[in-house]
């Protein structure tokens, strides 16, 4: 069993990773911080949990997180960069569902979140845990920066293209549809169900952290430097991600998209290509470690475009921190995240 | 007083036209038809209008349409092509919400909407209701098309830049996004609540009917052919349109789009363009006849993003099709559509 | 035209009456304040408002209010007993969207409401605002404490089997459904639509403070003390109440409830009593100031059922208070309030 | 490994009684039959099944359900009543989770559900599978009426009291909330989204077919016949029953009502009765086998709320028939249904 802490478990991501926790048949959570809710029971927060999970919130000044071999930070951004150091120090293993770790560029990173970094030393040491393109480094890291929600599915969803080179890299788009879970647990007016709901908007179009964090991964892909228009839209239902993907095939203008992802993600477990002609709905995944991804080429054109879902609080945070701790400690990815999706 | 027809009226453009034109201050219903529901009082399939429509439903076949001055079809596709020209040959003035009029090649239409159109003759006389492009022609028209829900969205949202000439036509890319009322009122598996809620999905990414209703309006626009990736979404609200809409600019680099957008529909009663920066989510023009603009070039990037919304009940299919009776009847182009958005 | 003021504009009451009373034909509104937001174009805050109405949210210190015929507070409880009386006695005639004037029994009030009432001497002065059974009084009213959604629903569907004495008075069960606006546009967790949507609860189940305000109406109504359990939920949709009601029948037994029914308010504009037989649904009165009732006596038993559909920012806070309005300026009653439910 | 078939595997209790199987540690599932979608890989259906479940759906002609031990009906009312005897004569135990086996008096079942019963000689060896009450008669059942959701929520609620002899039994409420899965995975309008969303409603108010299973249900255990009022309401959320119960507390007034509970249910592995003054919400059993129950006394008066939720294609539909399956087979009752609740 592995000796498992949480940081910060009030949020979504954090009673997601204690949904997949406390399923998991090789894991024991021996502690979950929360400063304001300290000594509260984990269960009255969340009555999904009664009966499963004992434990209660604990202050992170006196929780004993260094006699865990895992930790997952499930805080706002900015914590991690603050706590991590010292647990690594001491031999934890950790993973980071927020942003702190995720940029290469300390200095690109301070740009987009508007703070500076506390452990910069860190940054180069941490590996961006996505599977499907960093599985060897991850087996090994030490600090694993869990890709964000968005990034995780255009990342998929552009993958083979880019890898294959196929595509223009100077003009991708991504229009991308979040559920409204993707903004956090936090009382803001903007997720009001009086205002999500029946309601449909774009946000931060002139900007979004996950820009660069999914130009950083397609341009490593890439090795080179890739231009990327990417606009983020909220859309009234609780959980899902559904990316809409377009590029501009090059000049090689034969080949077999639908073959070309088949091939890329025949091995992996958490990535399923539809058969050509179809289209992913969100709630295919709800509720499960899964990206599925569908390929087309309207009318035989130049634009490719691809579909790629995810369930934002699984694939897109927890469940993949959790596929990321599997692999860290060599057990078999899929352990603990085999949950069927949840339809209707 | 206008003397109205219906013919069609238990869908939701049906209902929806019932509840603008009972409160249209020039307009007097006079007939609606329906072949299944003959005989049933208006207000018993639909409480909203119990007090203030008191007609019953009429058969088609004894409905005296050709009292009429002014007929709407809100039909399925293909029944305006049957029973509109004895209509228009006996002096009644046709809107046609349904598609049977909106394409000018009749060939194409056949293939798109695949059925043999039974009066192309009146295809050429047909003027395609967009008041923003075609106010003079529609004023003596005879016979409207009105415009598709996403035709409408798209077409607006796109046409200051195509006018101007200052983006690459050949791959202009449209990300729309539909409530669910745009499929109609019709007992479908794929609309049930259950599959339609707290879910997202594209559809008809091969090819969607509206694809080249707006190739054809950009394209005479731009006098010359225009390329366009078109994908619809289902998005689980009730009413309302939400485009994305992407565009290269070409050589001339330097030019300022808000005021290119803002001097374009500054006298539009039903075109608002946001002030630089906005969003503007679809509630904001929920029952109300308006489309809302905003435009943004992410990064000073050459890539244009423009949102533009609607509810496709109103500006996208029944509002519009008042905003054109208004036109033909030379009424203040706003009369009985001042009714503002409802929110929440 | 009456020129009219609004205290605390910001709320989902406060954008509801300005979309009444924009469109008006009577009123003219000259101020609405916002302490928080003051400077601030009330458009910019509800872009549904964008070309019609041009005010800025005004600093309550500086508004002058008094220079108004009527003073709407569509503020949180406790701010109009403060700043109400300043008004009154300046010849300002006011309606209280609040609580704060609702509850005759101040000790009882300020038991609920957990504060000392700062202007009690007014409380006996005001009249409660349910037009329905308070008509005459309104008319004459200096100040008007419009009622509450849950008891505006609630009462009216009572009210005919109470005048006429024809059921057990001691067990009064209301088992009413409310919409999220209900709960208001603040920040706080138990509405975001993460937590509301797909999701269904009762709250309040020990003591909701809607409870006494239908005690007392119900009450004067019978001329005795009315015994009641009051249940509220929280449904996922945005308005609507629905009040399921039940009453056992007293010694009398056969009488025909729809007739009473259909009687008592055969000549009231805003309450319609639907055929027997029927289910009334929160969508059939959105945003229209109405309420629908239907009456039901399950299997000829003994039990009466009856259902009563409010939107309850209209006929449950905005729209009554509109109706008041007109009684109490001797406009007809409808004025302004015409607006067709919208459906879908 | 117990062998299991689906008949009627299409809708929505079919495609969670796949999901519940597919995770199911001891259940091989051989065959599942569709008669309009014969030879249809059931992932293709389903695709929250690709990769899981590999079966086609089969012919009901041809499928060799006798070579199961265990044959799950997941049809409309009225099938089972024919196919299931010939399974059961050959060896085969069977749980009918339609109404087909529910109703022990053949003539109320008749009169309820508009049909001639085809095997009454069955109904009467049929045990009715609601485990809390029956779960020896169910070790040894051969044929299991699965419960209905209404009825699953409703009899746990009253169960205590009813058991009790402590609230007067002449008129019992229930005043019960669902979510539109309840209505089935068919093509109808009144479920559509654009029907059912943002909208609420009572319907069945005269007579729901569920009333005459609760009140055999409650007057078994009563030992002596039950008045009940049963009203189902429409909400608009996918799944979830929330059961609001009314009881008057008869002549002994002075019992600890949640003792009551917590001491009934101490030893059932799906019903949580939550502390005292809770109020559970439909989310907090989303997707998992369980009931959760809160009591209340509301200002110390006579009459109990009782607040009941499930989910009804898990509690009360799928997981019950699985927990039924365990019983019979004489696995321990949690197994395969462990999962927790899915939030948000």
């Amino acid at each position: 069993m592995i000796k498992v802490g949480i940081v910060g478990g009030t949020g979504y991501t954090g009673v997601e990773l204690l949904r997949l926790l406390a399923q998991h048949p090789q894991v024991e959570i021996v502690s979950i911080t929360s400063r304001g809710d300290a000594g509260t029971p984990v269960a009255n927060m969340f009555p999904t949990l009664r009966g499963r999970v004992s434990l209660n919130f604990e202050d992170p000044a006196t929780a004993q997180l260094d006699a865990c071999q895992a930790v997952f930070f499930a805080t706002p951004n900015g914590i991690a960069m603050h706590q991590a150091p010292a647990l690594l120090d001491s031999g934890v293993r950790v993973i980071d569902l927020a942003a702190d770790y995720r940029i290469s560029d300390v200095h690109e990173w301070q740009q987009w979140y508007g703070m500076t970094h506390a452990s910069p030393e860190w940054v180069a040491q941490a590996v961006y845990g996505l599977p499907e393109i960093n599985r060897a480094a991850i087996r090994e890291a030490r600090l694993v920066a869990n890709p964000g929600c968005y990034p995780t599915a255009v990342q998929l969803g552009f993958l083979p293209l880019v890898e294959a080179g196929l595509v223009e890299l100077d003009h991708l788009i991504a229009d991308v549809k979040s559920g409204v879970s993707g903004a956090g647990r936090k009382a803001e007016m903007a997720t009001l169900f009086s205002e999500a709901a029946d309601n449909f908007k774009a946000y931060a179009v002139p900007g979004h952290r996950h820009l660069p964090e999914i130009r950083q991964g397609l341009s490593r892909v890439a090795a080179r430097p890739v231009g990327l228009t990417f606009v983020p839209h909220l859309t009234p239902m609780i959980r899902g991600i559904h990316a809409t993907l377009y590029a501009r095939i090059g000049p090689q203008r034969s080949f077999d998209v639908q073959a070309l992802y088949e091939r890329r993600f025949r091995d992996e477990a958490f990535v399923d290509v539809l058969p050509s002609g179809s289209h992913p709905d969100t709630r295919s995944v709800r509720a499960a470690n899964l990206c599925r991804i569908a390929v087309h080429r309207p009318q035989g054109g130049d634009m490719l475009v691809i579909l790629s879902v995810i369930d934002n609080l699984v694939k897109g945070a927890a469940g993949q921190a959790v596929q990321n701790m599997n692999i860290m400690f060599g057990l078999p990815e899929s352990t603990g995240l085999t949950q069927l999706a949840v339809l209707p």
